[in-house]
């Protein structure tokens, strides 16, 4: 039995027709299997309607109740219900949760940071509840999670979609005697890791940590992809099978993380 | 053992303050329960600041696939993950749903009227599945449950949130061998249903289907609480045990339909 962790970003999540190719894909996967998804897109586009700045740093959201909001609104409800009503019309019996909902994801609100950022309603996510999404999955139910959860007092947080998957499937894979394989893709636009992406055979099909720090240190990854390898890392070494950042439409290719 | 379905209107979960007090009654409602909540007025706020018309016909809102976007965000996230929030802050392990999630409630689109009114994607319910509610209160869950479903082709339906709670509690009433009794309460701003709107003295302790008949010809009820009582009504001859019309701060006292 393989347990799938499958993470969806953005940019395929807020697009109808990537969308659509995602979850025929998705519901093909064999055994159980959990979807997280972004909306980050759709959050910067409605702040904007609203007339409520984004602002970013290294990547991550500045979130303060205005926004918090915002991303309340489309996270947990606009993408995260469209996707559940897209899976139940594949006969996919899809439950739609925030980490709030059971309690399945703890976290704490990001302290400010020693040069003074305050991200607000930032989550650090702290674990899983691992067993309670192992018992929906064995009733034949398939969460689809959005990137939220809570500080345990009333307040809502947002937190970073990729850690949030790595942390659930860490929290199946330590599930005591599971006898089971987890598995955890990162799926986004590009059809991997990619030595040039302007070049789409560049795709490098497997990554070690060694290859990581010298590619880092080469400058062919940066940006978004850095914590993306490193949730992947501490995935792996946390017991989790295997790792793949891959597209849409090839789950089981694109680049293995090992 | 008593199962409880309680419904709050919108004008309760959407000002702070009175959330707090009924959530603080909700969880000491001993027993499994249920909480299903509205969100109009925010849906309405929202709208009119994304610049999209809000259009009601008989108390129920014209749904396009704008407004199906605004109370997609607003119900399903803002409202929805804002109370399991505060009940997880009670230690109270909620869920948030919508009739989507798991499948739990089915509807249908409602058809253009004889009249040639179109309302869009609004649902009118034809059941809920009682026994996975039933699951998760047995599991120690309580669902907090949108008023949204689906039609089972993808696309999201707005539906009325007291038809909701009253098929919610026909479905669990119905669940064979359960031997328990199943409650539905109606709570929203007034202490019940009144005799005269502006004496908080006159609420009518009981109500029956003839006082109903008498109460409608006498224009002492009107408006939005006519389909409510018709939904309570439609509960008990369902097997509810007991209905009730009262405010969040006497959830056990109001008007008691018999």
């Amino acid at each position: 039995m393989e347990y799938s962790i499958i993470k969806v970003g953005g940019a395929v999540v807020e697009d109808s027709g990537q969308l659509a190719i995602l979850l025929d894909e998705f519901v093909k996967v064999q055994g159980p299997k959990v979807l997280v998804h972004g909306g980050g897109r759709t959050a910067t586009q409605l702040a904007g309607q609203l007339g409520i700045e984004s602002r970013m740093i290294g990547g991550r959201r500045i979130t303060d109740s205005s926004m918090l909001r915002i991303v309340t609104m489309v996270y947990g409800g606009l993408v995260n219900k469209n996707i559940v009503a897209q899976l139940q019309a594949r006969r996919n019996n899809a439950l739609g949760l925030t980490g709030v909902d059971m309690n399945i994801v703890y976290a704490h609100r990001r302290p400010i940071t020693p040069e003074g950022i305050d991200f607000g309603y930032v989550g650090d996510v702290d674990g899983a509840d691992g067993l309670r999404l192992q018992q929906l999955l064995q009733a034949g139910v398939t969460p689809v999670i959005a990137p939220l959860t809570h500080d345990g007092a009333g307040n809502l947080l947002n937190i970073n979609a990729d850690t949030m998957a790595q942390t659930i499937a860490v929290a199946i894979a330590s599930i005591p005697d599971l006898n089971a394989k987890v598995s955890l893709t990162f799926c986004f636009e590009l059809p991997g890791v990619m030595r040039d992406a302007d070049n789409p055979d560049s795709v490098i099909s497997q990554i070690n940590e060694s290859d990581f720090k010298r590619l880092v240190a080469e400058g062919v990854i940066s940006g978004g992809m850095k914590p993306k390898l490193e949730n992947a890392f501490a995935a792996l070494s946390a017991g989790v099978a295997s790792v793949r950042i891959t597209n849409i439409r090839n789950l089981n290719g694109g680049t293995l993380i090992i």
